[in-house]
C-alpha cells in the first residue's frame, strides 16, 4: 500500500474511532447492550437474528440496524418480526462505519431499547477494522464454510466476544468437525464465548439467548449505577 | 465517503488498471487463458480448484495463484495436486491487486502455461473492484448461502463471465431453489454462463471443465493468429 493510501486509511479510522466513541457513550447512557454481527455473506446472520428476536421479544425491548451492500431485503425480513429496524444500504461499501450507525441511532427510540443488534455487511474481512461503538462483536461462521476460517481470517475472530457456529443441523452431511473449528477459533482468541446453533432445529438457541439476557441485564445495571 | 478518500481510491484504481493492462498483455502474448475466482469465504473455491486441476492436468498445462488474508493453507492444498502454485498473503488486505499478481507472473513459467487460475481472497465485495488482468472473472456461490446473494452483492455477479454454483449435493437438506438463485444471478447479468456443481459428487464438473478447455483453446488460437 502506498504511503499516501496508508495515511488516508489511518485518518479515516481515527475519525471513525471518534464517532464510535460517541455512539458507545450514547448507548451506555441508556444502558443498551449492543452487538455488531460480522460474517461472510450467507452465514445465516439474518436468520439467526429472526429466531433471536422471536425468542427475546417477550422479555426485552429490541431494535435492529441492518446493513447491506444493496437492497433492504434483510431489513424487510426483520421488520416482519415486529421490532424497530433501521436499514443501511452502503451502495457498494464493504462494511458499516460509525457515522452510518450514528444516523440510525438518531432514528431509533433509544429510551425504549434494551438490546440493539447491528447486522454488518456480509464480509469477513473489512467490518472487523471499523468500530461502530458496539458493546461487543459477534462473529458467525457456518459449518459449511470449512474448519480453518478462523486461521485464514483471524481479525474478526480476534476482535469478537462471541462466536456463533451456525447451521449445525447440516454437520451430518458434511466433512466438518465442529470441535476442530472451535479449537482453531480459540487458538486465535482464547476468550471467545462459543455457541453452536441451528436456526432450523433450534438447537443451541436457548444458551445463546440466555447469554444475551445476562449481558443485557449487566449493561442495564451498570447504567443504573452510573445514573444514581 | 470524504472527497479526499474518493480521490485516493480513484488514484489507486487507476494505477491498478494500468498494471492490470500490463498483466493482460503479458498473458495474451503467451496465449494463456486466466480466471479470477471471486466468492465469500467458504464457498468452496479451493476445493473446486483441486477437482478442476485433477481433471484438466492430463490435457492442459496449469498454474495457480492463491490469495489469502493470512496463511498459505490454500496454496499448500493446491501444491499437492502437482501444479505450480504461487501464494499471495495479503496480511489483512481484503482483495488481490494487479501489482501482487504481476509479481507472481514473474515467478511462474508462462511459456509452459495454458490456463492460469487466480484464487482471490474470500470476499464477495472488494475483489470485484480490482482488475487483475485476467481473461474472465468467475463468481462462486454455494447453495448454503441463500438465493438472494446476487441481488445483495451485485457487482461480483455483474462483472463475471461465469457463475459456478457449488455444493449442489447439499440441496436436498436445504430450503434452497437453484433455479431461483440462477434467475436472480441472470437478472443482474443475463450473459452469465452458469455451472451447477458438486466437488463431492463430481456433478457438473464435466461441463465446467469442457467450458474451460474451450476457452483455453480459443485463447491459444487467438495468440497464434496474432503471432503469425
Amino acid at each position: 500500500m502506498s504511503a499516501e493510501r496508508v495515511q488516508v486509511k489511518e485518518k479515516v479510522l481515527s475519525v471513525n474511532d471518534q464517532l464510535a466513541a460517541e455512539n458507545r457513550e450514547r448507548l451506555a447512557e441508556q444502558g443498551i447492550f449492543s452487538l455488531n454481527f460480522i460474517s461472510s455473506p450467507g452465514s445465516g446472520k439474518t436468520t439467526l437474528l429472526e429466531r433471536t428476536v422471536d425468542l427475546l421479544k417477550p422479555t426485552l425491548r429490541l431494535a435492529v440496524v441492518a446493513g447491506d451492500v444493496q437492497t433492504r431485503r434483510d431489513a424487510e425480513r426483520l421488520e416482519r418480526h415486529g421490532v424497530p429496524v433501521e436499514a443501511i444500504e452502503t451502495g457498494g461499501g464493504c462494511h458499516l462505519d460509525a457515522r452510518q450507525v450514528a444516523r440510525t441511532l438518531a432514528a431509533l427510540d433509544l429510551r425504549r431499547t434494551d438490546l440493539l443488534f447491528i447486522e454488518n455487511v456480509g464480509n469477513l474481512v473489512c467490518p472487523s477494522s471499523f468500530d461502530l461503538g458496539e458493546s461487543a462483536k459477534v462473529v458467525l461462521m457456518s459449518v459449511t464454510e470449512g474448519e480453518d476460517k478462523p486461521l485464514k481470517y483471524p481479525a474478526a475472530f480476534r476482535r469478537s466476544t462471541a462466536l456463533v457456529l451456525t447451521k449445525i443441523d447440516l454437520v451430518p452431511h458434511l466433512d466438518f468437525d465442529p470441535e476442530r473449528a472451535i479449537e482453531h477459533a480459540r487458538s486465535v482468541n482464547p476468550e471467545l464465548a462459543v455457541f453452536s446453533t441451528s436456526s432450523v432445529s433450534g438447537e443451541g438457541l436457548e444458551m445463546w439467548t440466555a447469554w444475551l439476557n445476562e449481558q443485557a441485564a449487566a449493561c442495564r445495571k451498570s447504567a443504573e449505577r452510573a445514573g444514581s
